[in-house]
Formats: structure tokens, C-alpha cells, sequence
């Protein structure tokens, strides 16, 4: 048994390399495997290893007679997260969940634990498994979800790629604070300040109007203190721009993009849904055309539902729920009021106390996923709204640079990572939905 | 002519709809085209419009006849980034770059820049074209170098994707400044202190334990006060981690890894290379196997080229090119003195003043692209190291549980993203290789 593995290849082109999610390619063959011990139960000369290796867990069967004494003893002594080195014949059983098991041909440990792993089989406070992040990482429910994010980062890459769209990263560090301090984490940077952004949306404009169809992904930060499920002070946003387009285009992309994720998330990764329990109908509904209301129409359905709402108001987590409720899918919500909207937002023609944006809520009380916009591409209209909002215009020079030199419709939209994958995965809190959470009291391990 | 464009197919689907870059698909056809004037000149009736929209530039040819006296006039007033619509039929043209130009049919100015453009056809400095960079960007080779840096994280990403790596994002605001402040960035966090990160290798360690094979690819960040053509404060690293893996899987990796993204970029980015006169026959060459070197024979390799070394000596910039010259391709120089490495390197079996790392070096005097290693996964050993290095166990414990809990031996490596955009693209200095770069003295726009 080779201790080493091959790295370049995909796990099912040899038997010495394989990994227990490709262990269909090699029914009767005799493998290697490595991984570490999630379960042994042994009874007589018979013991049952349940064996991890981040690809999934498959039982492996060992007895006396087959690997003999001495290795036995050392696979019926192993424990939680001990580290093994497995070979053996790969046999179909019905009875497992992945369809095979291992008949265990030989047996090694490669490290013992130093002392006992301490999150066991009983049920730990969220507290204490947050303080083992590192750890806890390793539960098959952790790691379905984290298996599903890279899915869902994967199907958002895919996405804009196959459609003409240019990955342009924006600045971490960014010289102005655009919208207020109170929210932004600040850093010296060597004689002056820099802020951590927000949103990188202000320079995929810029970059829009050099590619035409770009998309910004990267991580944004928030120093709010707000504890709440669907918070975190550091998260991922995908934010594509799109030049030459209004704000019905947004809500075509949108919709287009959010039926792609949740369906391809639906076919590749559903034996993870599966350990996560997550029923798929509301998922599978999740299909082009959503609804699309206007604001007015939002404020309508609240009154009628015994949430009192008046034009002028901001929708929180309660009211999105409530909205989200009367449809079977994700729900668009366009043309807010301009007074409670960001400055970049684009005045709608016909009513100028309207601005042409969209927020997407996502069904099951998962809230907004998409907040998004045609931007303002008027240069009076926008210098207007940043001496209305209290800004600098000087801080936006360059941004209006692009009002000043060939300024065209454009629009654009920012998805949030983990909320998404919170509501695709339906785990109850954004903090399993990224590997390392940062959390207002939390900036460990 | 329809002003906006449906960002939801790829721009060969229909065309009303159609983007350059694909405008083969349109052979005979009528297109609508929306973009911007690169340049402009007319002769008598004939008028010959260079149009941009971000995926490429086409000849636009609109006479009097064809398009009328009155958008005639407007066509030849149009000036430098002018952001106009165009309708016309799609010719053969073997004198085109790109063997197409349109006949226009149709003309509409969108609009007209405010002022004269800053960038024009002359010659600027490069201060002043870093102040403009959210302008600068939409030039045709600022066009093209980002072009291939969004097809060289789509080849990183599909290759880990391809070969069953998840990805795993590590942090950006981490708690403990590991390898002591001075070139951390700090920002206050809450009631506590936050550092940005400076690299995801430690928090990957824990992922692969939990994953198996994974990659981190997200931005990293170092307050150096260097001012190279190497060089930014803020970078893209792709960090591989592989549970079961040694120093030679590392450099199997590293190679086959390199290999693929080069070779893959010569494919789909051929046009873009010819726009920056890229020579390719270096980039051809990039091909498995790659030398392999002990740090020993390097330091052989520098004595007799007039560059006097010594055991234990670090390489600079400039022994990395002269060490790269004796080669046609990347070259790996793998087990460095333990003393000049970091703390988590692992020792060598048989020589322990050595360690089990590798840096590759790039040809053509690109300096270091990967920096690689297996790590200690001796618990014993790795405290010794981190006190040796006078750093605080304390703030290892949950990296130093790795090892305690299911220790395996495991290896991986970190690529610095933007000096391969620079080696690829042939680009000298690191800063046009970002849409948005942070330097020592710059942070605008």
C-alpha cells in the first residue's frame, strides 16, 4: 500500500488512488484507500470501519482471517479520527447508502490521536463547535454543505463564463468611504487610510465599460453589529455589470441565473442535499418565470396580511418572509421608493420618486438574496443624488469619469454566497455556510 | 435597433444581440452592435468607425448612401469614446485582423463624452495612466491582459475543479499575526484586533484534513514597503492542499498544474497574445518534465555564473533569473536550508538541515511563481520549530490540533497570480496585470 496519493488526477483512473465518491468504478477491484477512522464496531472476529476521506465515508469490513491477527488488534483498537491506510476488495452491498463496501484485504495506521477527539457522538452546543471550527470541519454535515458551496461557486463561475462575461476583481482595499464609516472595517496604509469594501459594484462599472459583460466575486465586509442568522462581517458577493443593459434585462439575468445554480446545485449534488436532509420540492420549483411585483404591490400585500406598511418603508427580515410566503418561488420585488435606495440607483422616467431596482427574495423566510440595479447614467441626475445623500462628489471622481466618457444604460446585481448557499442547503444559520465564519464576537480559530 | 442587449446568451445566439467576438457567427448577416468609437476618419462620403464593445474592435465602413446625410454627420463628429449603436451587415474582410468589417446600415449616438478624452493616441506616463486606470482600462491592451487573466483563473479553477479538489476559502480577517506585525495590516475588530491575511495555507491544512483535496484561491495581502516591478499589497494566491501527499506528489502537482494553464492559455487566448506580441515560443515550451534541482545545485549553478552563494544563502530576484537561464522551461528548486524556511516546512528524513519545500521559478526572469512544501506533520517537531522561531505556541493550538487529532502527512503549495498573468501575458510590471492594483504609494483609484 502506497501512503502517498497522486494529486493529479480525479480518483478514478487507478485503483491505487481512488476516493471513496468514485468507488463505483471499481466494483471487484481491489483498492487503496486513505482516510481516517469515522466508526469501528467489532463483534467476535468481525469489526465494521466506518472510513472518511472527504470524498464521502464507506464501511470496510475486516476479520482475523483476512488480514490476520496482529492488524486485527490495531483496527479494533482505532478510534475516532485515528489515521488509516486501507486496502481491499470493492463488493456491491444494498444495504449502503453509496451501494458498496470495502472487504478489507489489508490494514495500517498512519497517526493515532494524541488524546481524545473531542467532538464526539453526542450532541455538542453550537458555541463549543464554533471554538472547533477546525475540527468540526470534519462532520459529514459540514462537510455536505461545504461540498455544496464549492458546487454553487462552481455553477456561478460557469454561468457567467459560457455567457461572454469577464471576471474582473475589484479592490479589497479601497481609498474612500463611500457611504460612511460606521460600517467599514479601516486599516492604516502606510501614511494614509484604506477601508475594506463593501461592494465591489462601483468599480465593475468601470470595468464593465472597458469588457462590456463582467462579473466581480469576491470576498466583502461589513462591520455591523447585528447578530442575526444571516449576518456576517465577511462574505462573498458576486456582483455582475453589464453594459447596454436596463433594468428588465436585470431581472431576466437574475432569474435566468438563480434557476441555473438551484438546478445544477439539485443534479450534482444531490447525495448531499440527502445527508442534509433537505427536501428538494421547493428547490426543483424553482424555475423561470418568477413573480415579479412592484413595491407598491409588496406594501399591498403586507397591509392585507396583517403587517401595517406605508409607501416610504424598508422591508426587514419579517416583511420579506411574510412577502415571500404568497409564491412558490423566489420573488422580485421592483422599483422601490428613490428615498430609501442608494445613490447609484437610476430614476425611473415616469416617476421620479422611484428607482429602477430589484430585490430578490428567496422562498422558505431565506430573505434577500439579490439586491440589484440599473445605474444612474445621467451626470446631473447622479451629482444630484451624492450631494443629496451627503457624499463627496470629490471622493467620486473617478466614478463620475464614467458619466463623462461614453456613459451608457447599464445595470447590475449582487448575490450573497452564503445566504444563497444557506437557502439551497436549508441550514438554519449563515455561519455553516463558509468555512472559517466571521461573526461580530467571532474571529476564531 | 434595440439600445439593450439580453446578457443571458453568449452573444452568437442572435443577431440583434451579437458581441464581436463572435461575429463569425454572423457571416452575411445583419448585426446590431453597441460599443463605443476607438477611432474614427472619413474621406469625402466614406467614413471608417473603429468600434469597441469590450470583447474586440471591428471596422465600422458607413457612407452617405447607406446611412443618410444627417447620421452621416454624426458618425463623422463622433470622437474618442463616443458610446454610439450600430446596425450593419457582417463582410468578409481578409484585411481585418479579426477577417470581418460591418457595412453600416444604421447609426445612432448614445452618448458624447463631456469633455475631450484624457487618454488620447499619444504617449502618457505611467503615473498618469495609473490615475486614470478606471479609464485606462478600456484600451486594447489593458483589454487583452485582463482578457487572459480571466481565462487563467477559469484554467485554475477547472483544473483543481476537474480533479476533485474542493474549494475551501480561507479567511481574510484572521486573528493572530502568526510570523510577527510588520508587514500585516491591522484594523480594529469590535472590542478586538484583526489582521488581513497574508496567505490560507494554515486554515487549508485544516480544510484538506476535512475535504482531502482542496484549493484556497481568494486575495491575500502584505504591507511590504518594496516598490518592484513584482510587487503588489494586494494579490491573488491559488493554495492546492492535499491530505496524503509528499514533496514529490507537491512537485508532480506544481508541474502538471503549470503545464495545463499555459498550454491552455496559448489555446483560448491566442488573439489577445498577438495583441500584446507575446512571443510564444518560450510558452510552447512549458511542457512536462521540468528540471528538478536540489537548492544545493542551484547554489553551484550561481558560483559558476559569477554570482558567488553559499549554503544557506536565500535567492533574490536576481539569482532567480540567472538560475533560470540555464533552462528552456520552469524550474523546480526543491529542499532549501531549514533555517531559511518557514516554521511548518517539513524536515528532511535524511538530512535534517534541510526541509521538504520547492519554489518554481518562471522563465524569462519572472522570479518565483510557486513557493511549496510538505508540512511538518510531526507534533513534536512542529513545536520545536515554532519556538525556535520565537512564536507563540498559544496561537497555534488550533493548527497544532491538526496534528494532534488524524495527523497525515500532506503538502501543497501557493501561486502568486498576478506574476503568472505577468509571465504568460509578457507583461514587465505586476501592476497592469489587476484591473484595480494596490501599491506601496497608490491606492486611487
Amino acid at each position: 500500500m502506497n501512503l502517498f496519493r497522486n494529486a493529479t488526477d480525479s480518483g478514478k483512473e487507478s485503483p491505487d488512488n481512488a476516493t471513496i465518491d468514485q468507488i463505483s468504478h471499481f466494483d471487484q477491484k481491489t483498492v487503496t484507500l486513505r482516510g481516517w477512522v469515522s466508526s469501528i464496531r467489532s463483534s467476535g472476529k468481525i469489526a465494521f470501519l466506518q472510513l472518511r476521506d472527504g470524498t464521502g465515508i464507506i464501511q470496510c469490513v475486516g476479520s482475523i482471517q483476512d488480514i490476520g491477527e496482529e492488524k486485527f488488534e490495531k483496527l479494533k483498537s482505532s478510534t475516532l479520527e485515528t489515521a488509516v491506510l486501507v486496502s481491499g476488495e470493492v463488493k456491491k452491498d444494498t444495504r449502503s447508502k453509496i451501494g458498496f463496501e470495502i472487504g478489507l484485504k489489508d490494514f495500517e495506521i498512519v497517526s493515532r490521536p494524541l488524546e481524545e477527539y473531542p467532538i464526539g457522538k453526542k450532541e455538542h452546543g453550537v458555541a463549543f463547535l464554533m471554538e472547533q471550527r477546525h475540527l468540526w470541519l470534519r462532520s459529514s454535515r459540514q462537510v455536505a454543505i461545504l461540498r455544496i458551496r464549492s458546487e454553487i461557486i462552481r455553477a456561478i463561475r460557469d454561468y457567467f463564463d459560457g455567457r461572454g462575461f469577464y471576471l474582473m476583481d475589484s479592490p479589497i482595499l479601497t481609498p474612500n468611504s463611500c457611504e460612511g464609516t460606521s460600517t467599514l472595517f479601516e486599516t492604516p496604509y502606510f501614511d494614509d487610510k484604506a477601508y475594506l469594501t463593501q461592494s465591489g459594484q462601483l468599480y465593475g462599472e468601470a470595468s464593465a465599460m472597458a469588457l462590456g459583460k463582467i462579473y466581480v466575486f469576491g470576498p466583502t465586509f461589513r462591520a455591523e453589529k447585528s447578530k442575526t442568522r444571516r449576518h456576517l462581517t465577511e462574505f462573498w458577493m458576486v456582483e455582475p455589470e453589464v453594459a447596454f443593459m436596463d433594468i428588465n434585462g436585470d431581472m431576466d439575468l437574475a432569474e435566468d441565473f438563480i434557476e441555473y445554480i438551484v438546478q445544477r446545485t439539485i443534479k450534482n449534488r444531490r447525495a448531499e442535499l440527502e445527508i442534509l436532509e433537505r427536501d428538494l420540492t421547493p428547490l426543483e420549483r424553482v424555475k423561470k418565470p418568477f413573480p415579479r411585483i412592484l413595491y407598491s404591490e409588496a406594501v399591498d400585500i403586507l397591509n392585507k396580511n396583517n403587517k401595517p406598511a406605508k409607501f416610504g418603508d424598508d422591508f426587514g427580515g419579517d416583511e420579506e418572509t411574510v412577502i415571500s410566503q404568497q409564491f412558490d418561488r423566489p420573488v422580485m420585488i421592483h422599483h422601490y421608493p428613490k428615498a430609501i435606495k442608494a445613490f447609484y440607483m437610476k430614476e425611473n422616467d415616469k416617476d421620479p420618486t422611484l428607482v429602477n431596482c430589484v430585490d430578490v427574495i428567496a422562498p422558505e423566510g431565506y430573505g434577500e438574496i439579490i439586491g440589484g440595479s440599473q445605474r444612474e447614467d445621467d451626470m446631473e441626475k447622479i451629482k444630484a443624488r451624492i450631494k443629496e445623500h451627503g457624499l463627496s462628489e470629490d471622493a467620486f471622481k473617478w466614478y463620475l469619469d464614467l458619466r463623462r466618457f461614453g456613459s451608457v444604460p447599464h445595470a447590475g446585481f449582487g448575490l450573497g454566497l452564503e445566504r444563497t448557499v444557506a437557502w439551497i442547503t436549508g441550514v438554519p444559520h449563515v455561519r455553516e455556510t463558509i468555512p472559517f465564519p466571521r461573526l461580530m464576537e467571532k474571529i476564531f480559530p
